[in-house]
């Protein structure tokens, strides 16, 4: 039940230091980066604990306890109390159980030291005690906070399986001190500026628009200038004073040149600064963990052979079955074809430590049979006339005429859609789109061109297959008179129409593939605003709730025009029938929260002051704060990671870096790069490779290697980890065993990686 | 008349050669790059052309040049036609002539190879053209357009003395063709969601606010997404749609996050790592060239002595003086002392190349008297009382005690000041600062605590003595009853007293300090958005002038209500009283560009629709324009530029750069750091110098240098081309001499310093 598939089917027994090899071997290709105890136990229990199973139900647990806040009070679906407090100390027992496993798998120092198990711990206890505290005063009718339901998003961040999320977290946490002087310069700034207001304007008696005071109450100054960095109420504050006097415009112009722009990238140069640095050290503290762990697998499996200490075939052979048990029995022959150069029936040590490497490379099966159409009429695909047309498509000239086509399409599609001469122009290209995809089919092998990995090949077939299914539905639709359908826009094709021409042409697919590599990444900052998101729901909820309701717009009760409280009469906030806008649940919540993130400027003043006259002014401070986490720190980390991302994109650009594997690969004539599976060169250089391959091996070895190739990935599909992974280890000399582990884990953030003013500069 | 004053004292004739010398080290001194001839007469006229009075004049006639659009029609000033052309006529011969004098020092094929020398002809002619054109119209009474006034800015740009302006045009030039593609997709992804918004919404027949169609035409649609990027109509352009259905918020969340978060810091990306590549390629050919002048300087004046190439010592004295005639001869003997190490009287070429940085060396006289109190009363300031008191002002708590002190003052000075206990309050801190310098007068020498380069030392001082004044004038003015003067806001002192918290504090001074240093710097960004203004005030003068009409707020008349345009009736902008924004003159016109720069947000989309009812919609197309010059291209190169700014400031703290000058001071002895000067452990110090000069010299030579120490510029002070270029120097090798001077000059801008990972990488 315990051991994962990999080796359930086997029928020979494994031993358990092949077993504890392959531990620590997934461990270096998976950054798991779990120390643990070596007796079989214990390696069952591991295996257990990393099993897919085990992972999803925790997973499961996390999300059923993040979703209880949608069920409590204030509910969007109510439930009563006694069934969400059973739903959460089900979750506690779950995290607590997760956590006593990882426990039984760490050694007690190492489980006692790390702050994730003892953060797991206390919130489990703080929920506890407040479930117990609410419950009991519930029982009496005593309606008390349920604070405990702002730590949730602890058990999201801590457990080992989110790393990323929590190496995010971490970067946010390492900048916090840096910044704290630049934002405390940033404050003194403004109340200096509050102060000159104050002495400028606060006894000339002026009135705002509304016919309120203008600037004379040091908090209410300082509170109108914060929100003048966002700009939000840019020219309305500005005005009273503009109007008594033209020259007091400059005070104002000097205050936003000074805090938005300038302060405003001295928050962008100290988050990215401190981004660039703590990345850097990740992957340095990565990249010697992965190798320290293949030595301790080496170290295991190590057999004296005359002077040197290597690993058997026959080993190596078991390893790399357990650790990726679905790997064929050619590729894993390639495999160790690489790893045992001189074919001695042996691995050494340098050739070992790259086994974790050499399971992350592609391999793939070349098909070194001809175009379809050749085998079937050889005759007429090797014609002088057949031969010219695949010359002509393979031809720069053809991409080119093509991109004219989409240029020129779209122009046509920004033309009123309703005359008949343009939607007859649409079949054209249509046409003329499907005679290019058949072209290239016709030159290049079809299986080649529908590889899984031809990303751009794909979707541009199915983009002009979607095309033409709706060209002929319309058509069909409106040759039938059937207008009301025909409305629908989703049927319609033209938006698919611009997505083609902008991903069509070549130029741009630089650009947007990197974007699309950033991609996966930003899945994380989608973790990190979330959590930042839901402890301020959950704040919000307990705050705001019920102060403000929306009532339908048909609902002409005086109430409505009020949002249901007396306090915003004749407040902007109901004027502006923002009504809609509150914390009564999650949902709520949460759309109140992207508001003001997404479309921020106009928003913050009113939702500050409209909750500031329902509860207090201390309200505002809510809206202060969450302003300065999401827009200084998080969009500013956003900001970071998207330039660190083109940097390393650019830098790429100029220099080709080749990690001792890919040497390797290439040297024995087995790789094959991304790009030449693209131009048609394929074939030719198979045949190469593969007479090189007859020459100098027996028959057998042949026949198993015959058609595999490594697919080295291109550094266009890179994410900028992998990209400074692979820089950092390139750097590393192959004997190099780095500094310690205990070094390694006790490393402050700041001096993991100083030996290397290349790597350390470059990215 | 044509010498400067370098060498009008000096009795003896002066060699041809000494000269040309002389001019190649102030070339490399001041990076002045300009290749000349080596006739006595070219040499004459090079000084000339270098001289301030010449460079003055030049500035002069720019300045008079661009003021005369204050005068020309539509004036601030009217002046009539034939003054304001008769002025511009002699602008233009004199800057002819300063080219023609350029052209006389310069070899020919350099100067017609000169894009500048080309541009500067090509506008002269085309200004006379249209004045003649304008001119002759004008006589016969017909209007037409002074279009050659927008190519006035050219002068300024163009005149060798403006580099640093025209550097940043060249960064913003080099920028282009990267941020095209990321611009044109960027366009695409807009052209994408206006066709989509179209298909969502255009057969809705939704109506916005305002009752007009809402996204029915596509290039409505595209100019409202666009300006929805600034974020200026955010909530009001979703409102329709969100009213409709809730689930259409969610595209415009998608756009904003598409195009404002990604786009936005693409364009910052590209825009960054171009400015960072072509700055250090600048700093890479300057620092070459710069060896270049100094070898050429070295072969003109070189003998042979020995087996080696020497310059004497005589020579040198003579150059030394003639480079900078203001030396002191105990200085010009330090300097001599340092670059002939052996005294063997003569200079190596080693040590002659390293002239310009000697120049560039501060020296200072120190003061090895002791305090004035010392020599005055000995015993008593030598007492163990005066001796505890000077011990206690220098210990770090002395510091912490005024920073508390000053926190406590900035709680007060937010609190009531008509309070007197407040206001005693008041004159306590000030006494307590006063206190503060007296003792820090006591402990530290006077002379070098007011040095002149004691920046902040000279500040505390003065903002004390200005509070001093403004509180004892204050109390006399209350004292007096004369609140009439006492409410006038300059006299008082608070603001004086924050500006004294912000700055006392020393953990702020490193941020404030990096900040001043980038002041310099920033006017050449002040010049830049000077000549973008020019440009775009002098078209938006020809196309809106007398569109759009500013009347007295007492003026009653109906046109004032429409700012005098009746196409105006109802709009936005005659409603929001957006009358005075208007370019019916240089100074509105310079408003209303800095407006639409700093407080954007909500005055663009007044102001485009404004000018465009009274136009044309095509008039939508200038503000686009300003809007993608000033915030893609110039904000963007400005957060570039900060960026940069601290990233060098971050990386100097962690590693200490070294030219081989300094090691060389160093090891002579007779270097201070700036930080020794303050924190007086500078008698000590020189102290031990002084000792060390008596021991290993003759008595005549530690006379003339006694006193006198190089003092080596903090890093702290330094601007960031200075610090790259002390980066790149610290790392060619002494005796590399880089390409030839052909090669720097022709060097694409991204070929210049490949050699160098470390340097490359490292800003």
């Amino acid at each position: 039940l315990g051991l994962p598939k990999c080796w359930d089917y086997r029928s020979e027994p494994l031993r358990p230091d092949l077993l504890l090899a392959a531990a620590y071997v997934l461990d270096a290709q998976y950054n798991r980066n779990v120390p643990f105890e070596t007796s079989p136990q214990a390696i069952r229990l591991y295996y257990f604990y990393n099993h897919w199973t085990t992972q999803v139900a925790t997973y499961f647990f996390i999300c059923v306890d993040l979703a209880l806040a949608l069920f409590e009070e204030p509910a969007l679906f109510p439930l009563p109390f006694l069934a969400t407090s059973i739903a959460e100390i089900l979750c506690l027992t779950a995290f607590f159980g997760r956590l006593i496993h990882f426990a039984k798998i760490t050694p007690q120092m190492v489980f006692w030291k790390d702050t994730k198990n003892i953060c797991i711990m206390v919130t489990i206890v703080l929920t506890l005690i407040d479930l117990i505290i609410y419950g009991s005063l519930e029982s009496i009718n005593v309606r008390s906070v349920r604070w405990s339901r702002a730590l949730r998003p602890v058990f999201l961040i801590n457990f080992p399986e989110s790393r990323q999320i929590r190496r995010a977290f971490r970067s946010l946490r390492n900048t916090l001190p840096d910044i704290l002087y630049v934002f405390l310069l940033f404050m003194f700034s403004m109340l200096m500026f509050s102060l000159m207001a104050l002495k400028l304007f606060g006894d000339r008696g002026l009135k705002t628009a509304e016919g309120s005071p203008y600037f004379e109450n040091i908090l209410d100054i300082a509170f109108e200038l914060y929100v003048l960095v966002t700009t939000a109420n840019s020219p309305d504050i500005m005005m009273p004073a503009y109007d008594f006097n033209w020259w007091y415009s400059l005070y104002f112009i000097i205050y936003i040149i000074i805090n938005t722009y300038i302060f405003m990238s001295v928050f962008l140069a100290v988050v990215y600064n401190n981004y660039r640095k703590h990345l850097k050290n990740e992957i340095c503290k990565l990249a010697y963990l992965k190798r320290h762990k293949m030595t301790a697998a080496f170290n295991v499996l190590k057999v004296k052979v005359g002077t040197e200490f290597v690993v058997e075939e026959a080993q190596w052979r078991q390893l790399a079955q357990v650790v990726a048990p679905d790997m064929s029995s050619a590729h894993l022959e390639l495999l160790l074809r690489i790893s045992d150069e001189g074919q001695k029936g042996h691995v050494d040590k340098m050739n070992f430590l790259r086994l974790a490497d050499l399971l992350n490379i592609q391999v793939v099966t070349i098909n070194i049979k001809r175009h379809p159409l050749e085998a079937w009429m050889p005759r007429v695909y090797q014609s002088s006339a057949s031969l010219l047309v695949q010359k002509m498509v393979r031809h720069r000239i053809f991409v080119w005429v093509f991109d004219v086509i989409i240029l020129i399409n779209a122009i046509f599609i920004t033309l009123d859609e309703k005359n008949p001469l343009i939607s007859y122009a649409e079949w054209l290209f249509l046409s003329l789109y499907i005679i290019e995809i058949l072209l290239k089919l016709y030159t290049y092998e079809p299986r080649a061109y529908f590889e899984r990995k031809q990303f751009w090949n794909w979707f541009d077939t199915l983009i002009i297959v979607a095309a033409l299914v709706a060209t002929v539905a319309n058509a069909t639709i409106q040759s039938g008179q059937c207008h009301q359908l025909s409305a629908s826009p989703l049927t319609s094709h033209l938006p698919f129409g611009l997505v083609c021409v902008t991903l069509f042409c070549p130029r741009f697919r630089v650009i947007v593939t990197t974007l699309i590599n950033i991609g996966p990444a930003m899945l994380t900052f989608g973790g990190l605003v979330f959590v930042v998101y839901y402890v301020f729901a959950i704040v919000g909820m307990e705050v705001f709730h019920g102060k403000v309701r929306f009532f339908d717009p048909n609902f002409t009760a005086p109430d409505a025009l009020v949002c249901g409280n007396p306090a915003l009469q004749r407040s902007a906030f109901a004027r502006g029938r923002y009504c809609k806008n509150n914390f009564n649940d999650l949902a709520s919540a949460f759309t109140v929260l992207t508001e003001l993130t997404v479309v921020w400027f106009l928003n913050f003043l009113l939702l500050a002051d409209g909750f500031a006259l329902v509860t207090h002014q201390a309200a505002k401070l809510y809206f202060i704060l969450f302003h300065i986490v999401v827009v200084i720190l998080i969009v500013n980390i956003f900001i970071a990671f998207v330039l660190e991302a083109f940097f390393v994109a650019y830098s790429l650009e100029k220099s080709e870096v080749e990690t001792a594997i890919e040497k390797k690969i290439q040297e024995l004539g087995v790789g094959i790069q991304e790009e030449e599976l693209q131009d048609g060169k394929l074939t030719d250089h198979v045949d190469t490779k593969d007479r090189g391959l007859h020459g100098d091996d027996g028959d057998d070895k042949r026949k198993a290697l015959k058609g595999l190739y490594c697919r080295i990935a291109s550094k266009k599909y890179r994410t900028v980890d992998a990209l400074l992974q692979r820089m950092f280890e390139s750097e590393i000399a192959p004997e190099d065993e780095g500094p310690s582990l205990d070094e390694i884990l006790n490393f402050s953030p700041s001096d993991i990686c100083p030996k290397n003013p290349n790597f350390k500069n470059s990215a």
